[in-house]
């Protein structure tokens, strides 16, 4: 198979990850016969210091035209503490999202046995849990109308929904459970927010084509409880935005790293893949960070193209690096590997 | 002291857990010789039921010409599972909350020795915990204008937040941290949100105020995964409504139940004290509900007063009640005491 992807380093320690998911996909192709084209462009912090904008056209050209994009982290501390900046990193991920229609992003959420006791969570509770986080991503409050008076003293964000949005990711979501464990949990706050209720309602509707899925409700606050609690009891957890944002950080917390952990992000037409890790600017250049986030990125991208055992091949090499305690030090305090060995490690095993 | 205390027992286990309130309260009353008189009144889905409105005039107009309002908790899942219903319970306690300007809201977070093991995470990284929540409670997106079209396809709410109302709970959370560990920090999402990046320039500006105060930033998806990771870095967290609202929730994991957790909203006027959890519906008549965080809003309820040492007898009592095992199911699977019997052995003690 030939495919072009976009690499898009980002900001921090986007750059030293993402290398080494470029290093395990070029394996693959190595291994499988595969061409694999890999063109680098701006996006992020660096994007701004460069040419003054977060999504320089020209990326914005390049990733409409792959067959997909490699993403690594995006944002800087200058910008998040200085509230009055005009120009901000993040415009340029949200940008892209919204250009390329990526309304949905996976995040699978499943411990590793060989990290169960490096979770802060109990091995009981999260032994054998296994859920997938669809977040609707390019709606919401992220998008909605922004405001500040002039005198910068009131400020506001809209929330807004559409029936059309919510319908496309709940197909999505019923797809993927039926192909697990045939349950989807709507995460909403329907006993305040209208936008909620429009998702109760939608996806209760979309919910009558699936008749072999279960559909369950919990509002946000019990869902960040009950996440902790008894995270076996999830299978498909299927939310907005804001929600889905904050939900997966915190069930990063059950593998025991967020180093671990990938995401794609799906459109029509279009697909990213990013590890849910955010830029880390205080590892940036240290060779400390967890290049296995990036590299499940990698894997999730074979994945989607129907390069499953390829993907397999990465899981796999991904294992034996946790097995064999070729980790970074977010997995074990004491590791003498770095961010250039974890993933030659796993390149190698390819 | 004479105290004119309006109890609200609400929805669900609210009736349950406010009777044990409200006997603890009476046995201060005898032991240190103070007149509380309670007042009772609806509100939520059984004031619906009775008058059609979750917050009849009758209840608001007590609630403001008492002292102190104690109050249960709120919501039904005939009205969460319907997403038309035109009236609801909650609109109730927003509505009381908003009228009675009870803009911060307050919810501490701190383990008992006896329960360290029954928290999901690990013993070593809650013990020691100790930290405080300070939630704005009558702005953001519980209060923004909320829009459906005629055809009930598009939705919105409005998060809106003005330097006033930040500016109000940011000193009372200093203030808070200067009697504690002198820590403060912000949850936001100011790489997104415009109502944040207001957060972050109003409580910067005020935090001059404290110079003996540190303040610190975290995004709200960091610090739902902070919580759980490392939840002895905080001291005093101050945060917007909804992200208060998931992450007090979130947080309650740490002591080993929901059902342990109190809280004071306070505005310029009033005050109401209410557990953080909610209406429960499941357990609702089944003397199984877990009345010490009642109990303890009431405790809060006597700080408030000033009367610090009948506060501490309550505490203590509680304490008592934890060390010798006398606690509901949610504590101990197996045991033999219901919300009664808890709030008797409790009251009993004090
Ligand atoms: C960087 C930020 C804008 C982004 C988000 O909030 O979506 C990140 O946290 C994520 O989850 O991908
Ligand atoms: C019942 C509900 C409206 C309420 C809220 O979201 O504020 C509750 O969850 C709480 O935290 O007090």
């Amino acid at each position: 198979m030939n495919l072009k992807i976009a690499v898009l380093p980002g900001d921090g320690i986007g750059p030293e990850v993402t290398l080494q998911a470029k290093k395990a996909l070029y394996a693959i192709g190595v291994v499988y016969d595969h061409e694999f084209v890999f063109e680098e462009a701006l996006m992020g912090a660096i994007a701004i210091d460069k040419t003054g904008n977060p999504l320089p056209e020209q990326t914005l050209n390049l990733c409409l035209n792959t067959d997909a994009v490699l993403f690594g982290a995006i944002g800087d501390p200058k910008y998040d503490n200085n509230p009055s900046a005009k120009v901000r990193p993040e415009q340029g991920l949200l940008k892209l999202r919204k250009e390329l229609g990526l309304f949905a992003n996976i995040r699978p959420i499943k411990p590793y046995n060989a990290l169960l006791d490096s979770s802060p969570l109990k091995r009981h509770l999260i032994e054998g849990a296994d859920f997938t986080i669809f977040r609707e991503l390019t709606g919401g409050i992220y998008f909605g109308e922004k405001k500040l008076n002039e005198a910068g003293t009131i400020a506001s964000d809209l929330c807004e929904y559409s029936e059309e949005e919510i319908t496309r990711i709940t197909h999505l979501a019923f797809k993927a459970a039926q192909n697990r464990r045939k349950k989807v949990t709507l995460v909403d706050k329907a006993n305040v927010l209208e936008t909620s209720r429009l998702w109760r309602k939608v996806v209760k509707k979309v919910s009558q084509n699936y008749p072999d899925v279960l559909l369950d409700f919990l509002f946000v606050d019990n869902a960040a409880m009950q996440i902790i609690l008894n995270p076996k009891q999830f299978d498909v957890i299927l939310t907005e935005n804001l929600f889905g944002d904050i939900l997966s950080d915190e069930a990063s917390v059950i593998t025991g790293s967020i180093g671990l952990l990938a995401s794609a992000s799906l459109g029509n037409k279009n697909a990213l893949f990013e590890p849910i890790h955010g830029s880390y600017p205080q590892a940036k250049g240290k060779n400390s960070a967890n290049p296995i986030a990036s590299i499940l990125s990698a894997a999730m991208l074979l994945e989607h193209f129907g390069l499953h055992k390829e993907a397999k091949k990465v899981y796999e090499a991904v294992e034996k690096a946790i097995e064999y305690n070729v980790v970074t030090i977010d997995l074990k305090a004491d590791s003498k590997f770095g961010t250039n060995e974890v993933g030659d490690f796993i390149s190698n095993v390819i």
